[in-house]
């Protein structure tokens, strides 16, 4: 039983549980597991099989990750990548033009020639992790606030530094269980990456932001890239075969993917903070974000074309969001980790050494300072990132004149050498931006700022002046020459000179912003951050003496093994089942967005086999970040895509319930019988179909 | 000391003060006071002047109400009403037209013949009030659920009815301290109501949203109308002459209007109710409403100029919830309630009255109810009011043609006899409507339907068929024939049949939505509302016993009388001073809205006394509703204009705390000014000169 098992228990005996991830079953398939510390020993008691280590080490050679965010699997020997349609979106839109809208008709490619490169995507394999929790902690030893975080910094740009010998590797010092572990992550990094096939968006999001969530569901939301190197597919080892018929009902399976975040080691004071601070400003902003792209749609059809995909991502945010309130705003959520940390509380109180005593004080005091800066740092430091992309190029482009000419240690995290790649693939990316979209989110940037600082605070003013925010965002965004990526190299190449030479009203305007932007960074970093950081070793130092490895740590966006099995659930006394065809994707289509089912789909109705198997869901622990993972069966044999999680899944961020939450997948003969019948895709399905060990592709021997 | 100052000062015993609401000085200013229930003896002992019953009554006949919402006061013996801009900005925004646009430029009639008539207000004096809570009480005994709510529906009915005994008279029973009274409100109504004088929208609403519920401010919020009887201005007896200077900081100040609505007797349940279901629904919606209009601005001007009021009705409530919001999300507040709550529980847990020891229960299973059905009711039934001015039209013409054959005590509250005339007002309104404005906000609707119950929900298939909410909304709105006021007329004269023979699309659609959105609101009315009902009976029986009269009843949009004084406050450390001059508006103005002074300002600069004062702030306890009060010192004359809270306030809903929450108003000498030196309203400052005691106008003595 792991901690979290204990805290749900106790839930359960104080008879507050109406929220159902408050009731657990024993053992249920919970855990985003380290790939290099799986419980195995507890798979092959509930389901039979033993993963060994050459087992892992196939399955993390054949998973991968879109750097952007999210995950993806290599399905053939040459550099086939697999993800979702989704997470493919911004790639694209940005191939898309007037004349060729492959959002709206899709994309497949009939030849390697005409596979088209993606601007700025970047997969990453991983290749290697090393523990570097002894240099971290002899790094951070008896050091607090700034000093902590300085040195923090400095030991994780060292050790990643030495770890990226070339340009194609990429290295990340991994904070696990709140600081408990450091592990040093080497990736194998590929950016050439091409668009191979995609379906219409209505195929792939049939149902919409209405049934985002849900499930029953009908998507085919995938997309298939592929990796070159030195202009030719590259050939990848290690790969996942396509099964022959999907996974059956009650059969054993794995994810293997990188969940985004979860907050499941937060103490009761940061689960309010949630609540109080930054749900209700992230839900309002978004939401308003919401309204406002979806009427701008009315501006026209290429508007609507090119501001969808930033829709999509507010909606898919808004609504995780709106999940993970409900969950905190249970009471009994609240009450179960109460009653949790109160014997956590007791024994941290009653420990002598340096910082356990007083950490649940300093977790407090760090998230007063938090409350404190949290607008500012939204509408500042994060504003750089969120208010559209000339904004992002502009501030990318005067920090990192600040930036790199410092030693690597001492940059901002996202300046260090082994992010140069994605940075300059993201500032030099030619993908096509449009000025009255970037006026719309600039002026909502600009809103905002005014609105949550308010009109007499000087930064507002220093920003603002005597104009409008939608003035003065019209003015930037018409006058900077951003839009030009010869523009943006010259500046880069020119370093500091350069940028503090340009007059372009944009950089003019970031200039303004990033003192005051690094100051609230800096006071987080060091107050905030460095702080919570510091209390929770102490907090996660205690939980390991009682729980050991018997626990996995919160997700970080990186690689993790999940498992479970095919199951439907119960909702509301009405049993689910866990699999829908291509016939139930006919009977619910209504002809009108999002119900509408492409074109092609209805002519191929009448040679599809319609009892194929389209979605279905597992009892997998999945969140954010998992979409385009693979679900894998013992045999690390593609039986599905993961796409989604149910609407019970939100909750997720903070806990596990076997009973209902369920991750929602593409199946594997679903994706077949639609490249084969419905979509002029056949080089593609073929490639697949080869990949199998029938077939003559490799796969691995799995023990028990 | 009240049950409520009972209740503050625990959370100071208890430590749990964060939150400045939660820590009371003694024998605060708070209090929305009924005004046949004054404590006049408090006021005398912190003020030395204690009101008598002459003052109270001549203060209850100067007061007005606007019906569709706000408060007012009449300020001279012609019918001159004064309230706020915000209050008439929707007539003025229907008296205006592409050509003569009354938002942006003010209006100012030159004569009395040049005075418009708003197409839809009603003005209500309070000429009588009478206690009946005998004849509710004896028709509710022993009654509960729907027998219960179809015996108080029809009491009220009948007490209203016998009531209004011309159709110039309106009655209301009035339910009190959660049904510990009923009270019978008679009003005088006036229905031709005429625009008089407003100035620029820049003006009234100087600093737009993001100043809303700010301090300082310096915005001119008022405008004047008139009630015109046959035809002619109505004359009062009773009005409120303007003071020659207003009043002086820490000067006594009573604030007389209609508060519209407070939780303060909420139990912790319904607090978390609140915080849980009702809040998030509503926020969510808001934001992204307000999301949508904003950028609905930007298919022209004239879309701008006729949806703004909308806008900003949005943004005021969206910024009201949200400090409602923030006071429940702060454990503070529900850890004082649940501490006082923990005595009253014990008592009612003993008490063997029947139902009393069971309250608490009760109204934690009705507000489980309450949240099963909470979605459907805001979609269905409250959609039919929100979603747009046809949508209104078509679902109150089916209703009245259902309800009117009824008798009078069997039909839905809006369709009693009482309540005809203001629904014809609203239905024969001949106010223009918008198509594409319509379909903005009905579309808005059915998406909300469709996102609330989900897709598959057999209310959401009955209601868009295969259709898109926008498709729907589209061909509805453009097929309908209700923005013609003729046909809305002949229907609702020709009653159940004419209706039932229309195949106005429109009504079809409200056909379908009806017996839906019924079902909810009765399984509202039987099992929430009237459980409610009962339960707080109990409750509030007892904390009568304990408490009497000392406290005030929960705010219910009738007239109350608050009592306090002109004071600033201190904010972070920092004072704020109570008075704003013209001065200061002139050094804030940015030139840009919604920080630009109207062109007549700027050309005004010169002739004008700019230390005069402009706004200043008041610690009378006032909530929404109150907007457009007066504020009056104890001779009874106008010393300003109520027009907002500060932000501290707005937590007010749940408490009142004199150190921070402040009321807003414009002051009677920026008033004077304004309308003499600025505008070409020189009748109008003429008038309210006249009114006073000096200049032969009518004042009452005040007792000591």
């Amino acid at each position: 039983m792991s901690a979290r098992t204990v805290l749900w228990a106790h839930a359960v005996v104080l008879g507050l549980s109406l929220n159902p991830i408050l009731t657990r079953v024993a053992q249920a398939d919970e855990g985003m597991w380290l790939v290099n510390d799986f419980p195995s020993e507890r798979v092959a008691q509930k389901y039979g099989f033993k993963p060994d280590s050459a087992w892992l080490d196939k399955v993390r050679l054949s998973s991968a990750r879109l750097a952007q965010g999210c995950s993806a699997s290599f399905v053939s020997q040459h550099g086939l990548v697999m993800t979702n349609h989704h997470c493919a979106h911004r790639c694209i839109e940005q191939l898309s033009s007037k004349g060729q809208d492959f959002i709206a008709n899709g994309f497949a490619a009939a030849t390697e020639a005409a596979e088209k490169r993606c601007p700025a995507l970047e997969v990453n394999q991983l290749v290697a992790i090393t523990d570097v929790t002894e240099p971290m902690r002899s790094a951070l030893a008896n050091k607090s606030g700034n000093e902590f975080s300085s040195a923090k910094k400095a030991q994780e740009a060292k050790l990643e530094k030495a770890c990226a010998t070339s340009a194609e590797l990429r290295c990340d010092v991994v904070e696990l269980y709140n600081g408990g572990r450091y592990h040093l992550y080497q990736y194998k990094r590929y950016q050439d990456v091409r668009l191979v096939f995609a379906p219409e968006l209505a195929a792939a999001f049939f149902g919409g932001d209405p049934d985002n969530f849900n499930f029953p569901r009908y998507d085919l939301d995938v997309a298939f890239l592929r990796i070159y190197s030195d202009g030719k597919p590259a050939k990848v080892d290690n790969y996942f075969p396509f099964s022959e018929h999907g996974a059956a009902e009650n059969e054993l399976t794995f994810v293997s993917g990188h969940p985004g975040h979860t907050s499941r080691e937060f103490t009761v004071a940061q689960l309010l903070f949630e609540r109080r601070v930054r749900l209700p400003r992230r839900l309002a902003a978004l939401s308003e974000l919401r309204g406002q792209l979806t009427e701008f749609e009315h501006r026209g059809a290429e508007q609507k074309r090119y501001s969808h995909s930033v829709l999509f991502g507010v909606e898919n945010s808004l609504k995780a969001l709106t999940g993970r309130q409900a969950a905190l705003l249970d009471p009994a959520l609240i009450e179960a980790k109460r009653a949790d940390e109160r014997t956590l509380r007791a024994r941290m109180t009653a420990d002598k050494r340096p910082g356990f005593a007083g950490a649940f004080a300093t977790v407090d005091r760090a998230l007063k300072t938090y409350a404190d800066i949290f607008d500012g740092l939204e509408v500042l430091e994060r504003g750089l990132e969120t208010n559209g992309d000339l904004l992002g190029i502009a501030s990318r482009l005067l920090r990192a004149a600040d930036e790199l000419p410092k030693p690597n240690e001492a940059r901002l995290r996202e300046y260090t050498d082994s992010a140069l790649p994605q940075l300059q693939q993201a500032l030099f990316s030619p993908a096509p931006i449009h000025a009255d979209f970037e006026i719309l989110r600039l002026t909502f940037g600009l809103t905002k700022l005014r609105e949550l600082l308010g009109a007499d605070d000087p930064r507002v003013r220093l920003l603002l002046g005597k104009k409008s925010p939608e003035t003065l965002a019209t003015e930037l965004v018409r006058g900077t020459g951003l839009a030009d990526v010869a523009l943006r190299k010259k500046l880069f190449e020119g370093g500091k000179a350069a940028v503090d030479a340009s007059h372009d009203p944009l950089i003019a305007f970031v200039r303004l912003v990033d003192p005051e932007a690094r100051a609230l960074r800096k006071r987080y970093e060091d107050e905030v951050d460095a702080v919570l950081s510091k209390a929770h070793e102490a907090i996660a130092t205690l939980r390991f003496e009682s729980h050991g490895t018997d626990v996995y740590p919160d997700a970080t966006f990186t690689l993790r093994l999940s498992y479970g099995a095919v199951r439907g659930w119960v909702d509301r006394g009405k049993p689910v089942p866990p699999f829908t065809t291509f016939a139930g994707a006919f009977e619910r289509a209504t002809g009108e967005d999002p119900f509408a089912l492409p074109k092609r789909w209805l002519a191929a109705k009448p040679k599809l086999k319609l009892d194929t198997e389209l979605n279905f869901v597992t009892t997998n622990d999945i969140i954010g970040g998992n979409s385009g993972s693979p679900v894998i069966n013992k045999n690390a044999e593609i039986v599905g895509l993961i796409f989604d999680g149910n609407i019970s899944s939100l909750g997720g961020e903070y806990g596990f319930d076997e009973r209902v939450n369920r991750a929602v997948a593409v199946h594997s003969s679903g994706l077949l019988e639609a490249l084969s019948n419905i979509y002029d895709a056949k080089r593609i399905a073929d490639e697949l179909r080869a990949s199998r060990p029938s077939a003559g592709g490799a796969s691995s021997a799995a023990s028990k």
